[in-house]
This record gives C-alpha cells, sequence and structure tokens, in this order.
C-alpha cells in the first residue's frame, strides 16, 4: 500500500503524453495528489499546483509518485538529485518504471538512511498463494479486449467512477503499473510466476458484501499470444459476475504482432463467456466498450448503434459518452 | 543442459511411488543412467545396477540425479552426506524439489569449491523473451487435457518414443520438472513469469525442418481454475498444428477443486480448436489419449470404442495399448 498524499514527479517529460501516467492518477483520483513536480524544460502540466519539495511536505504529502517515462531506462542525475532529496526530506517513492528504484545504489542507500520506502510496484510485494477456485461472495465485472490497449483500464476505472457517483458499492481492482499508482495498491500480475496467477486474482478481489462490485483491470487479450496466458488467469481467478468487451475498431493488427487480425467483438464473446463460466457458470457479457478515439463524433455514434444491433447489448464509448449504460448493465446480477 | 549420463539417487525411498521421477527418466531414457544410488532400508527399485559414487564415476557418470522426493521438504543429513561425497568426486547434482539445492548452504559450497553445478530444475535458468507469435518451421503436437494430472506427459514422451521407433523426427519438449529431468533439458514453465511464458514456449520448439514434430509436455488444463494460464500460454506459444485429448475418465471432480466437475471431451474439444486456432488457423485436433488405469481391460476397450465413436477421432490408452494410432494420426498434417 502505497501511502497518500502524493506529489506527482513530472520530471522533465518532453510532452504531456510522456506523463500519462501522473495524468491518470489525477484524472481517476484528483484528491489523492496534493500538487506536481516538474523539472525546468518539463513540457508537460497536469494544470494543478507546482510545489517543491518542502511544500509539498508542509500539505502532507507521503509519497513522490514518478508519474512520467525515462528515456533509455536510467535515472538520469537531474532526476537523482531530486529523488534522493526527497528521500531525505522523508518522501516514500513510488514508480512503475521498468528499471527499479531499489537497484540504484544511492537510492538504496539514501531509502535504508532515511527509513523510507522505495515501492517498485512492476515487482511483486507478495508471495500469493495458488488459486482455490473457492466461489466468493460479493459481485465482480472484468473487462476483457479484443487487443491489448483498447480500453479497459479505463473502462473499469469509468464504471467504478460512474458507481461511486450513485453510491454504489464499487472498488477498483488494480492489476498493472499504472492502475497499481492510480489506487496506491493492487496486483502486477504481468510480473507474476505463472502457477499463482490466478492466486494473485483470487487473493485481489477477496469475500465481500453480495452488493459490492469489484472492477477488476484487465489485462492483455485472449486472442494476443504473447499476453494471453495473463488474461485466462485473470477471468478464472477473477470468476466474474459480468464481462464487459473492449475494442479499438481502428486497429489492424494486433499490436505488436503484425499477421495477426483482431478478433470480432462476436468471436471474443463466442471465446470468452465459455471460458468465464468454468469459474462462475452466471457469467454473463453485459456490454461493449469502444474506444472510438480515432473515429469522429458522427462515425463513433454509428459505429455504436450497429455494434449495439449486432450484439444485442448496449454499446458505448464511456471516455466520449460515460460509463452510465455500463453500470445500468450491472442492474439485477 | 544436464550432463549424461546419470547415476540415479533413490536414497531411502518408502516405496516406488516415492521414486517415481527416477522411474520415469529411466522407463523412457534407459541409456541415461549407468545405475541407481540406494541408501539402507530403500524400498524402491528399478531394476538396474547398484553402483556406489566411485563405481558410478567409473562408469562414467556425470550427473546425480535426485530421482525421489523427500519427506517434509528437507535434506536429510544421510542425504547431504552422500550428495557432499558426490560433489567432490566430481558429480554435479540435480533436482526437481520444491527446496533447492542452491539454497543449502553447505551443497553450495561444496559445489562451488569443486567447481560443479547444482541444477534446480524447477528455476527458470533462461531470460526468456516475450513470444513474437512469428510463425515457426517445422511440426508441433501439443497433449491439453481435461483436467491436471491425466496423462499429457506420458502421451507425449510415448509418441516421441513410436516415432523414433518409425526412424520419424521427433523432440520430447519437457515443460515440467520431471519431463526436464527425462530429457535434461526444458522450460519449468509453472515457474516462469507471467509475462515470458508464451515466450518460453516459442524458445523451447524453435523453428526445425519441415518434417520434424516437436512433442510438446502438457501443463495443467483450460478448465483447471489454477493453472489454466499455463496452459493457454503453452497453446499459443507452442502453436501446435496437431492436438491430442487427454483424459481419465474416472475423475469425479478437478484435480484440487472440489465442486468444478470435469469437462467432456467435447468441451475440452470445442473450447481448445478456437483457442489455438488464434496462433496456427491449421490446428487439429486428431487423438484421444486416455489414462484407463482405473478400468478393467475390458472397460477399457468398451470406454475407447465408445469415445471413438463420439468423437470420430482415434481413443486409445497409449500406456495400455502403445501411441502407434495416435502417430498414425499425424501423418498427411
Amino acid at each position: 500500500m502505497i501511502e497518500k498524499p502524493y506529489l506527482l514527479f513530472l520530471g522533465d517529460a518532453p510532452d504531456q503524453l510522456a506523463a500519462k501516467v501522473a495524468q491518470g492518477i489525477n484524472d481517476w483520483r484528483p484528491g489523492h495528489s496534493v500538487g506536481q513536480f516538474r523539472l525546468p524544460g518539463c513540457g508537460a502540466d497536469l494544470g494543478i499546483a507546482d510545489l517543491s519539495l518542502a511544500e509539498a511536505r508542509e500539505a502532507g504529502a507521503k509519497t513522490l509518485v514518478i508519474g512520467v517515462a525515462n528515456r533509455g531506462g536510467v535515472f538520469s542525475q537531474a532526476w537523482k538529485t531530486v529523488l534522493l532529496e526527497a528521500l531525505e526530506m522523508g518522501f516514500d517513492l513510488a514508480s512503475g518504471l521498468h528499471n527499479l528504484l531499489r537497484d540504484d545504489p544511492d537510492l538504496a542507500a539514501a531509502a535504508r538512511a532515511n527509513g523510507r520506502k522505495l515501492h517498485d510496484v512492476r515487482v511483486p510485494q507478495v508471495q500469493y498463494p495458488i488459486a482455490n477456485g473457492r466461489k466468493r461472495a460479493g459481485k465482480r465485472c472484468l473487462a476483457v479486449g479484443t487487443d491489448c490497449s483498447v480500453g479497459k483500464m479505463y473502462t473499469a476505472l469509468a464504471m467504478d467512477a460512474e458507481m461511486a457517483r450513485r453510491g454504489l458499492k464499487s472498488t477498483f481492482r488494480a492489476t498493472g503499473q499504472t492502475g497499481i499508482l492510480i489506487t496506491g495498491e493492487g496486483v502486477p500480475l504481468d510480473a507474476v510466476v505463472a502457477d499463482f496467477m490466478a492466486g494473485a486474482v483470487e487473493w485481489l478481489t477477496p469475500d465481500n458484501d453480495d452488493d459490492h462490485w469489484d472492477m477488476i483491470e484487465g489485462q492483455g487479450s485472449l486472442f494476443h499470444v504473447s499476453y494471453s496466458g495473463v488474461t485466462m488467469a485473470l477471468i478464472h481467478g477473477g470468476q466474474p459476475d459480468a464481462l464487459i468487451l473492449c475494442h479499438e475498431p481502428t486497429r489492424r493488427h494486433m499490436r505488436g504482432l503484425p499477421g495477426y487480425a483482431p478478433p470480432s467483438l462476436e468471436q471474443l464473446r463466442d471465446l470468452v463467456l465459455p471460458i468465464a463460466r468454468v469459474a462462475n457458470p452466471r457469467a454473463q457479457v453485459v456490454g461493449v466498450s469502444v474506444n472510438t478515439k480515432a473515429l469522429s463524433e458522427d462515425e463513433a455514434r454509428d459505429y455504436l448503434a450497429r455494434v449495439e444491433e449486432r450484439m444485442g447489448l448496449p454499446a458505448v464509448d464511456p471516455f466520449r459518452h460515460g460509463a452510465g449504460r455500463l453500470v445500468d448493465a450491472l442492474e439485477g446480477i
């Protein structure tokens, strides 16, 4: 568990896209951060207070969260000066980068010397159990995609936010680096050892109130040969009651796999249902979430209407039109 | 790669079952071992020469392979005396046990001092790549099960042996501890980090002659919620041309999962085919392998005949009746 509130470190991000992790944290959990910290030349701006480390500490910040990608997988001297100072001032550090905070001898030494924590959220912190398949109380919703990077995390976060707005019980369950930094906890599923993947998902989504929903962040795709095993473990460990199909309609081939055509939404539905029903015979596909970013508003509305007709399911772009109809679809399940 | 030939360490195995790893090695690769080493009170016997460490070294043995389960997950003093002496005499050690050779300080020190290797085959030794899904030359056959422990390894080994008898090109590809000890190499797939599972299987089954078959050892089951992610990665990483369905007809529930009924062979066929065709559009189910150990000879023949009729596929128990008809089914693929 990463201590809040955060100070969001944007470093010398060349542009807004490089700071998309910080953007995600600020968009979904605006109350979690007291401000942003930017180095000279930073091209990103979250539109929140620029604070020095001292000002952020005064405002109560407990963790400096690296919300920006670094270049070449190394910590530059400019970064390190700030990170070391932060540790000395009492901040914990949190990062989802490939190169680990703990592997930097200076940062590791400073953390030890100051009694601070280094959260490398790509690294599992728990010895997860082997899945036992026991049916758990409470309800679970999982977003599954025709491909990787089609909006599964966004969909789960948007549904969770809509549930909260309605006063319904919901918890976003993070399974990837960005999700973990957003909520401050979760399972970095792609870094878990094979035998324990499904058990990690069971651990992440424990017994709960009968009317509580876990909104589980999806990973990979059953149709993506590099990561389909992770998706499978999510479905069987998560034993979802409700499945949301996620799709990006302009994708020409599976991400990173030229020659692999993305499946249709029908193919995804027909494959995921028998798989999900192994773990939960009541599993249903309840809606479709389409990332229509590459379409105009008219094209998007037209596409969604056609999907809705074809599939007989509510089809929305939660970014454009909100997740309300997806949450409606959970009623009565 | 574990150096051959082996001396098979049976230790103080209370009975034959406790030495089933050694039994497997000796059954499938009789030429790999110069003999067995037994401690006083050993209740197992492979029917091969009992050799002292010195005699085995003289006969050329390079590796002492622990072919027996230990009690309570510790190395007893009686074992350690032998293992330390073996390292001093120039043996490498190989083990598939949960407790690792390398984690025992005395064994680790003796291996270092004598320049010997400790092979803990449960631990991946390679930084596997992320799967790229590229179609590889050569052919691949994968056994998939309605459940865990239904004879997938046996089926692949029996088919590999039959291919060899016929002078056809075939390689058994091990994905578990016992299989790795049998062949001396392989991938301990259940210990690989999630993101790299399918890549490990691609690495294990590289490009080969067009008429060469990899007989890939299966793991888990698509219907076993604890391990289905591993099975999925095997199917997508292995991109099999041919699938063999494996089944144990008297199983009442999935192994270790009370309340989970095993699927029918039809359910397995209908689920595995669309999954396999994501990675290899030409994937076919070509046969059924039934573990009929719990049935009489008449019951077995009757059961197999009915499965054959129902499924329209050759159905055999390779242990009882040989793998010939399963190998026949690969012809023309």
